[in-house]
Parts: C-alpha cells; structure tokens; sequence
C-alpha cells in the first residue's frame, strides 16, 4: 500500500481547454509523471488579481496539502517576484508575488517562502507559467525541498490584494461586487458579521441597487425561499453575502458586474 | 498488480473551466485520492434538465462501471431528493432527483437507489454539489456501500424528465431538437425507427423547417455525401436524427435553438 | 517501483467542457484504465485545421512520449485517412490525415505510420473521435504495437498543412496572424531569423499594420519594456514574432483576426 501520489492543483487566467493550460498539465506530466493534476479554475477574468486571490483563497483549502500553481500575471517578464509558498497544512503556493497568493497565504497560514530562480537565460520571457512556475510545481510534487528552488524570503512581506472594506450600519450595506458566477449569483466582499451589523434578517423585505434604481429582494437562506424570479440577499456557500434570484440571473437584471459596487437598504 | 482506482465522472451545468468544477474535483480528490476523476461535461445550458439527462444517458454508458455525479440543479435547497441510483453495470448515478438522472438510470437499469443523508446541519444550502453530491461520490469511489449513505427507496420512483414525443408519418417527421453541438448539428429526439416510419431513404430531397420557411437537405449518411454547403438529415453518432450542413453551421442557417420543435418533409 | 502509467494528449476543436471531450475521455479510461489523460487544447476554431497542426506541433514537444490524439476533422466520413504515426522520441500522434499531424511530425521525427483500420461496419460514421481515434490512442497507451492497428504506409506520404511563407526583407516584414491567445496576443508565421532579416532591432519605433492603418509599436523582449498600453513586437514564447500590448489586447486594437496577413515596417 503506498501513499497517493501528489497533486498539483491549477488556477489561471488563460481560458478553459486553453493551449496555455495544456502547457501547464505537459510541463508537470513530464517532470512529476506520477502526480495528480486537477484544474481548480480558468476562467478568472484576463489580468483580474484580485478575483483570482479570491478564488485561490476559497478553493485552496479544499485541498490543503496539494501544491497549488496560481498564475494570473499581467506583470510578467517585469519586476514582480516569482515565488513558492510553504502554508500550514503540508501544501505549497507557486505564483507570481502581485497579490495573488496574498488571501491564500493569510488564510492558510505562510510558514516559508523563496524566491524562485529565474528560468535559464535565453529563454523567452513571456511565458513563466510554463517555463517558471509549472518546473517549481512539479519538483515540489516530486518531493524537492522548497529551500531548493530559491532564495528565502519573508512571508509577511508577500504582497497582498487591495480589497475594499464593506461599510455597513442599521439598515445599511456597501460591498463590492467580489464575483459573478454562472448563475447570476452576485458574491459580495462582506460576510455574515457585516450583514448582522445592519440588523437585517430572515423574511425582511429589502431593495439592491447599483445605480440609483432599486430592486426589491427578500434576505432568505436559499432561492425556494422566494418566489420564482424573485431577487434574494443570502450567505452563499462561500460564507459572502450574495445577491441572487430564483431561476433567473440577477447579475444581468441589475446590470452588475465584477468590481462594481453594491448597495442593500431596507426600504 | 493491483486493480484499477475506481473511477468518478463530472457532468453539470457549471461551466467549462469554471471554480465550482474545480470544487467537485478537489473535493473527490480530498475524500477519494486514489480515484479518477473524468469531465463528461460541463456547457450544459444552466438549468437545463433536459438536456442534462440526454447527455448523462448517452455519455455514461461509455464507462458503465464508473461513479457518476451530475448535477443540473435550479431547485437546490428546495424540496427535491438528492438521490445515489446504483446500475446493473455496478456503475452509480448520485445527483438531484428532478429528473437528470431519469433517463440514464432507465436505459442503464437502476437495482437500488437512496436518498443522500443531508451535508451537516449549518452549512451552507446553495452548494450541494460540493457539500453534498462531491463527498457521496468520493465514499462510494473509495468503496462505501450505498446503504451506508442514505435511506433506500425504490428506483421506480426517481423523476424522469418530461421528454416530447416524436410525431412520425408517411413523408413527414415532427421531433424536439434535443441538443446543438459545436458544429451547429441538430440532435432531433428521434431515432432510426422514426425516420423509417416516413418512409424517406437515403438520397432522398426533402425539407427542414423551423418556421414557415422550408430549407432544402437530403437524406444521407454523412457530411461528405452531400454538396459543400449543402443541409443533410443523417443518423448521428448516438442513433438520433439529426439535421446538419457540409462544412456550415446548420443551426445558424436554420436559427433553431434546443427545445425548438423542428419539422421535415417530403416536397 | 513501477513505471508511469503511458499517456494520452487530446487536442480537439469540441470545445472546452463538451460532451464529445467527455466521450473521448471515457472511452480512453475504458480500454486504458491506467493512462494518464491531458487535456491539450480544445478551442481551436472548428474545422481550422492549420491552426491545429500549429498548437499540436508546439504542444507534443512537451511530452515527446505520449500517445497524442488530435482531432480537427471537417471532411470526417469522407475520403482522408485516419493514421496513426510513430515519433522518433518514442511518442505517437493519431488523428486524420488531413495537415492536422503533418507539422508535428515533421518537427519530431516520423518513423512509421499505418492506417487505422476502420470501426465496425454498421457503427455510425460521423463521430470518428470517439469511435476510430480514441479506440486506438487508448490500444496504443497499453502498449499495442502500431502495426497491430492497420495497414502500414510512408511517413512521407503524410498531409502537411498549408502555411504561407513570410516575406522578410529590410525594413519590412509580412506574415500571416497564426494565432491569437486570450490576451491579444497576435502570433505571426515568422521567427527570429525572418525579424532579424529586417534588420529590426529591440528598442527600434516601427509600425503594425493590418489595412492601411498604422499602429507604432517598439520592439521589445517583454511586456514591461514598453509604456502602459502601448504596442510591442517580440519572440514568444512559442519562438514566434509576435504583436502584444502591455496591459491590453493587441488583436481587438488592430482588428486583426487569425489567418490575416500582418504587416510590420520601419517608420
């Protein structure tokens, strides 16, 4: 009986079924022939760091030993730090240092990290996923010691997304629109603690906006607690306030988008 | 020479690329790490029930023995059953009860079925794929009897989706257009016995329609029977009818979406 | 201590998360329950099959000795061949014999190829991927010998894509837009040799054309090197001329789409 193998997880910018992810999964098939590779998401908007930090910090821990290889990096061939991140839990980030690793790191807990050696001179410059980051990723798949792949670094100096800070009072919520998903599902930077504090509940008849117009929607705790088509405010499986609606798309009915701001009143 | 690791298989709605594919996997990876895990698909049209099961029915046969979780789900949290449906093959559906799984446990054979134990209570009830579906097919991949995760009932009772009836007759053929691929084919929900029923045979002139607007086709084989350009209505690949067009979009030409009824005919 | 399972690369133009990519899928972990499946790429343009042949030759270099399935088929059921194709690194490429193979084995080394036999007679011809080429990638990945899947042939008699040379003189370069990935970039069917021809130098203010419109770009080796927003000429990472903008997307900024003949030019 022997161990499972270890995993290599992937998180980009590139596109779903992309020729860059391929890259990504031949690099560390070639190098670490007998790790796992699971694609943990590519869909994040082109250069967005900020919803890839997000992603990475609530997907991460689903998976907490695995090596997890996060690339979202308009940055590339630049100043930013190519880096790897031993956390808590045995796992390891690898990534640019631009803020996408940040949330994760904090999250998970940061233990060590380096700076990785640069790919060898003469190789183009553009593409670090594969030529950076994916070896880093297999070679910790296979075992090598993070102290073997760069220079030591401080954790805390890791540099960290810039998050807006919900505002929230009696009756009251500002957030930015964090994520969008599939559905329609409006995922806000807040979590149940600021709903609270607006002293909001179960059953109130509430309005969202984003401009001037209001909607009306009910807090609930799940879309069949309204009635179809209509808007609900509800802690979404990630632990954020959300903005949803029963069998439609509340995202396109009030015009939201990521990065956007959102506004939820008591009428 | 040990057996090989069983097998899971994902089919939802989610999105190709998108994080919550990225859980499922992470999730059976975490409970199961021994599995395989195989995308069967993942551009279902969201909520789209019908479509869902069309596909589990023809894509889950291709690997009989396999733990198969699919999730098309518009009325999560509500009042549907999440059900686990072991087949004749040895293989398992688990998945919502609102009719996806229907079809694939009817041309597969259900022996037994349970309705799934809830996710611990205070979680979160909008994400039952990852908290519900994800760690039923992890424990059964790794070996858990079905029993051991719900309450059994009897499969004759699991939903079936409501699915149109094809009108067939002599020079005429009516059918729901099940499904558009990538290539703008028309998947019909009709078989080879339907269009034997018209009476049309290979090589035959005969209409396509959607609307009052008649397009010409010919009954054929396969796309390089006919003219570049040209329409054509052949058995496709998993027995339907279907309509398509030599090196075009048939789909565009005719504007037909999934649940159009569409017509052909003899001129 | 055994060794790695073998693999199989699938490389289609499905689409990402569809239903035929889950066929070839389950086909493959049916015959071949040990290999290991990577997903190459699946967005290439349906039916472009010069772009195919171009990612297929830049992608299986990066796991010389696996067993790559590509499948870009418009004349599928017609008269082209399916083949499969023997590398000198010890790999094998199958798919049609339609240019889709022709680059990637010239670049690697064809040492044998044969015609697969045709499926079963009376099976459905329209979806040769998953009844022709998956069946004998995944034979292939459990060590059949190549002359155990059909007829043998000469390499030589192959089908290679048509590519237009560039035309490369001083001062002025042409050559056709390959391909453009998710940020914009514009990959030319020019290399390092055909820029230095021009006697284009980094640092040198030229312009990019697509029509008579002339956009200034600056040679550059990466990204960082020119302004937020302005244009770039370099060598990807792929060793091909390219046109980029650093933070935004060249191809939507000139207009350009792949097969196009761009232009580049000294002031």
């Amino acid at each position: 009986m022997s161990a499972p193998p270890s995993t290599v997880t992937f998180l980009t910018d590139y596109g779903p079924g992309s020729e860059h992810v391929g890259a990504l999964h031949l690099v560390v098939a070639a190098l670490a022939p007998q790790a796992q590779r699971i694609d943990m998401a590519h869909d994040v908007p082109a250069h967005d760091i900020l919803q890839g930090a997000l992603l990475l910090a609530r997907l991460a821990p689903l998976l907490p030993g695995a090596v997890h290889l996060a690339v979202v990096d308009p940055g590339v061939g630049g100043e930013r730090r190519g880096v790897a991140v031993a956390l808590e839990g045995g796992g390891v980030l690898v990534g640019p240092d631009n803020g996408l690793l940040g949330l994760a790191a904090e999250t998970m807990g940061a233990v060590a990290a380096v700076v990785l050696d640069p790919p060898l001179p003469g190789r183009p410059a553009t593409f670090h996923g594969r030529d950076l980051f994916a070896p880093a990723a297999a070679r910790l798949a296979t075992g090598a010691d993070l102290r073997a792949l760069g220079w030591p670094i401080d954790p805390a100096t890791l540099r960290r997304p810039d998050l807006p800070e919900p505002e929230a009072e009696n009756g009251h919520l500002r957030a930015m629109a964090a994520g969008i998903d599939a559905f329609g599902n409006i995922q806000l930077l807040a979590g149940p603690g600021e709903l609270a504090r607006t002293g909001m509940e179960r059953g109130d008849r509430i309005w969202v906006a984003l401009t001037d117009r209001r909607h009306p929607a009910t807090v609930a705790r799940t879309f069949s607690d309204v009635a179809e088509r209509a808007m609900l405010v509800f802690v979404d499986s990630h632990g954020h306030v959300a903005v949803g609606a029963n069998g439609r798309n509340a995202a396109r009915r009030i015009g939201a988008e990521p990065g956007d701001i959102i506004t939820l009143g008591r009428w």
